[in-house]
């Protein structure tokens, strides 16, 4: 299978991959949630080229991951600012700093506060339902007609 | 900055995506969950050449994501079993599918129900410490020193 056919299977994980699953883009998203709008940032932080960061930004973009707001008028600038979609895949990098964060380094090199309680938040993943705490073992997947 | 650089520098997300972040890594990993172990059925499955897939199944092994184990003697065949560390990997695909569930699909594919309660899961994100749901905006950042 090619690459660009995995946004037309029916799953919301080849689907989501294929919009953010591109060398760099992750990192690119990394940036965002910490902060960074400006593409001279993400350059200089990333270390990318202008190209390159320029192509993911677009599709991006054009994905309405990321909105394109100017800030300057003479001359023209622009930032990227994560729109409620863009936010809305907090939860893919959580989950990808988590992993890291117990396998791939010694001391975290991020703590989470939860100002609701002020302590370290350790995200957990706890059922919509019942609010119990839930992992893979405790699901049950039902696939619906045509799952990839 | 080079890909490869990724898996040094002191941030859990870049470093979990020095190991997952390769085209196809992802998609390995979600037939593993959903129960493929055999190099032929992972590679039906996604249609990949089996040098590719055979490269992205090395790494996992190396990386102790998967545990290679024999399971026929004559001739030998080996089957790909995700380790604890794998496992662990489970909240990153969940994330992918949730986001995806939402932007990409008119109906979900899967269903995860959750077994305790009898009820579709929808897992959400609670704090670890007080169990209120939380999401990117409850949450305060610490960077400790040398963060990339």
């Amino acid at each position: 299978m090619k690459h660009d056919r995995l946004s037309e299977v029916y799953c919301s994980v080849a689907r989501t991959w294929s919009v953010i699953g591109e060398r760099w883009t992750v990192l690119i998203l990394r940036e965002a949630f910490r902060g960074t709008t400006r593409f001279d940032t993400f350059q200089s932080r990333l270390g990318l080229g202008r190209t390159l960061l320029s192509d993911r930004l677009s599709v991006l973009v054009g994905e309405g991951i990321f909105e394109r707001v100017r800030y300057q008028e003479r001359p023209e600038r622009y930032e990227y600012r994560l729109t409620g979609k863009g936010l809305d895949l907090y939860p893919v990098l959580l989950a990808l700093m988590q992993w890291g964060d117990r396998y791939k380094v010694d001391e975290p090199p991020v703590t989470l506060v939860h100002e609701g309680c002020g302590e370290a938040a350790r995200p957990r993943l706890a059922c919509g339902n019942c609010a119990e705490p839930i992992g893979y073992f405790d699901l049950r997947a039902e696939y619906a007609p045509g799952a990839w």
